[in-house]
């Protein structure tokens, strides 16, 4: 399968996965009372709707800086982006899970844990594309320098897993850390 | 990046975003009664849901014609866009936010400001990508032309501006002038 | 505008809206009984969403043959096709009004009617797309032959004016008729 | 119509379905009780998520290879992908009712045999797509080998039917076997 077209496949689930994300976010009723005030009181489901959306785009970004760089994609390549976008389209679940509990103040510690691990999953299989594209093009070497942006994928699988860690003390702070990696990758490497 | 490559993935939001805005449409229950008088009384969500629709068939248009004028795409215009993709896939929370407390008279003022908000940053994201846009191509300065472009784009903010502050006095005067800024874009420049 | 562009962001909104048709399928909850026979009653779901998805289906493979006679796309014809798109992205909603209420035999006449117009606007798009695309073109005439096409496009549109007037008798009835289209235009022109 | 513009529309209808599938994941409410224990009995829901997100995964990887080989659609493979289409699109029910039936335990026997009826009227699709590939190119023959991929996909079929006879002992059983199918087909052909 040429690269090109798995790339589109793969952009038609990020641009999915982000667009549903809005689905998450609540009309409130007017028995819920005083409507500015009940917008006001659902900030964690907008925080989390933001976070959740300038990381799928940042994903989308580093996913075509990937694929960029091949041509043919073979059988594993094709799994392990399976695999990525599974995780990506599963993104909107934690984030509604996140926005929501820390809303209710149930259950906030598991959430954030939980959009935690998506995000270690994601990564894991982002630092997994890259160790096979590596591999794949050695011979070339020289052209692909795969080493810099390995390193910055795996400093944020670093980051998911303290985020993911730091759930369990509070999940404020956990939204703080996925909002930070968002703000990170929208540095240009180096 | 090649901006084919963005085009692709925003024209992913831009339709998506669009195609999702149908989902506000609420099917009256038995229990509602009159069955054609429940349909009518939701008249708000099918008139923001029309505004809508239009405003982002407009910004797609729009888009394609800004993006058509360079071929590739730098890191500031990239985070810029995303920005602009933030906005248009946010959109059918306002809109759903609008059309129901529209009808159930709690809260239409805030609503209607959120929605002028939304469609402010939209503005906002937009005149910034023709600023960057003309800046970048000032050598070749004659064909690009993104004076008359960035007017129209200011004039679309400033109407929005409008409708935003009109929101305290009267959501449907909002809502108005938010349609017309749909109609004046349905006219080709010029 | 390229035409393939606005086929590309016109494929998004037409499988967007058939996919979402499935939205509509609801899951019985314990509560309302046995779960097969809760199932069995909601056959007036599982046949508008039939009727609805091989509709855009058609709609689909009509738009390509329009489009693909043409290079390139002026004001109108974007703004004509705008309108088609509106009216498409819309059929989720009238495809759920009408299944629920056929189920709960509740406003299925007024439901089935919804379903008409919705169908009536877009034949109408259709068939102006056609003209406009016949009249760019009669320079060249012979290549295009957009007579055909019209005709069979305006024959849909009088049988959706008949399904839409059979509703106020029998939204079953009405049904028929849609799905009897969706048929029709399964079969190849000639 | 060429076979890449097929492509682009099933792509996006695979990609839809596929993300679609996470809107049924359900967010417990504080009514339910303790957070954690509340997620960990959706396990049947997150099963189900999983297993039907890689079968459409898997469903698009080998619609790839079957359209790669021919470059004209001609009217009636448009036909029979738009009945495939038309089962990939409505996955996302059987996928919601399987997932929650097993959590009440209200009707998954059905449920379970539902799921197993969509993917067999799926493999049914799949399997004429091929038949009709391969005879439409026998002249050429030797390019083609549709028989290896024809067995393949008739081992899917079959393994259906098993499923969905398994339903009505254990819908769990069924679930299991759906899964292996998913697992089976990630392996490359031979």
């Amino acid at each position: 399968m040429t690269s090109s077209r798995l790339e589109a496949f793969s952009d038609g689930v990020f641009s999915i996965a982000a667009t549903l994300l809005v689905l998450q976010l609540h009309v409130p009723t007017p028995a819920e009372g005083d409507f500015g005030r009940a917008l006001l009181s659902q900030w964690p489901t907008y925080a989390s709707y933001v976070v959740s959306f300038m990381t799928i785009g940042i994903i989308w970004i580093n996913h075509h800086t990937l694929f960029s760089r091949i041509k043919e994609v073979d059988r594993p390549l094709l799994l392990l982006n399976l695999l990525l976008l599974l995780s990506v389209s599963t993104i909107p679940y934690p984030t509604a899970l996140l926005g929501q509990s820390i809303g209710t103040g149930n259950g906030s510690h598991v959430a954030a844990a939980i959009y935690g691990g998506v995000m270690v999953t994601m990564s894991l299989s982002f630092t997994a594309l890259w160790s096979r594209v590596g591999r794949a093009t050695s011979p070339v070497g020289a052209r692909l320098h795969p080493r810099r942006p390995m390193v910055r994928t795996f400093a944020g699988l670093l980051a998911y897993v303290l985020g993911t860690a730091l759930a369990f003390v509070s999940a404020e702070a956990s939204l703080l850390v996925y909002a930070s990696v968002a703000v990170f990758y929208l540095f240009p490497p180096r």
